[in-house]
């Protein structure tokens, strides 16, 4: 494992561009849907995402922005 | 997608400049109006903008400046 | 609408110097009152400003700083 | 009003020095006492200083150092 | 012990490469898994990882990409 | 008084050093002691240091580091 | 007292290294080890490390990584 990888966790993600991704906030809400884009902050753009209450779908957007400071993980692989 | 892209999420708000975007903060109040300006912080300026609480429509604002770091999400496509 | 204006929230502000503007803090306290000055923190500075709980008028300031990291949104036309 | 000023509400706090000034921490706590020293994050160092909680004097200091990151706001004309 | 070594507790984690590690964030949720990356703000992705609540494994994820602004602290040696 | 003063609060602390002071926490503990060593963050180390919840002594330490982001003030005359 | 030192509180962790500390969190859980590594964050590992919930033990650990941010003291004479 190349030690540049193993520092950067974040360039982990431009792999995913274009996959289903989870993304869970510290409030416990999901949003699940392609990753579009990101940023070092991890502020991150979903295409085509759902929301997630408890499991529970709740909302549909075509496009969700959400700020990186909300974020508590991301699964990259969120099928 | 190029790389550039992927990397600046905020970039993509460019876009939506004039057109109606829906914000989510942190305490579970939306705003939804026509996006006039925006930073790298996320602090936003709408014009023509209503405030909902619970879903139900709670005010209007000519204009309105959100704090960035009170962002919960942006639904770049408001409507 | 030029590029650099739609970067740059905080420069809006400017126009408003001397206007009148409401604030409302992240705890629902909103402070009504002349823009004086202002930062990029947004730190702001109203003149004869007065702080109103739950819409009730409850104090009255000549002048008043408030840090900016307490703002949840400002609007530039506060009558 | 020149650029300068409206962008510097901390150097305001320079003309008060010596003067007495009302610092409203975020729990509710207030502070009334003579500028002596500030800095940028709003540090603020009071003498003859007298503690409130609710409206009661629960206390007085010959001095107090406030940690900027409490601040709420600073009435810079504390009388 | 060397200087360098005793100011850098990040560079630990670096002989930790591929070993099970245990993530506590603060919530008290916890994480076990085979660590792939991280960085200097403590993002840690892991493969392999289970997902305990009050010490039930409640989730398992082929892999996890935890923000570090969340973590609590980390056992490194998570066996 | 002399402007570089009032710029900086914490240049203060440096004639305390070896003097009693109090520091009070946001969560209400209050620490007394000797200022051994500081620095720009308020991160405080003091000796011979007594804690306090609600007036009433807690335990002594004979040294104490408090992480400066916890400080609510510091009373720098703590007898 | 050289002023050196008075500025940087975080140096005189240097002396302690290999010796037993306590380390309190903000959440009121305290880990008492030996330190291992720390750097100007308080990021601090402790090995032989144990942790005490209310006074009582309730874990031990070879060795624990702890995020500087959930630091609320440190006790350099951990025994």
């Amino acid at each position: 494992m190349a030690y540049n990888n193993s520092r950067n966790p974040l360039r982990a993600l431009q792999k995913k561009l274009g996959s289903k991704i989870l993304i869970r906030l510290k409030d416990g809400t999901e949003y699940k849907g392609s990753l579009k884009e990101y940023d070092n902050f991890m502020n991150v753009i979903l295409s085509d995402a759902s929301e997630y209450i408890k499991k529970e779908e709740t909302n549909k957007f075509k496009e969700i922005f959400v700020r990186g400071n909300n974020v508590l993980f991301i699964i990259p692989d969120g099928e």
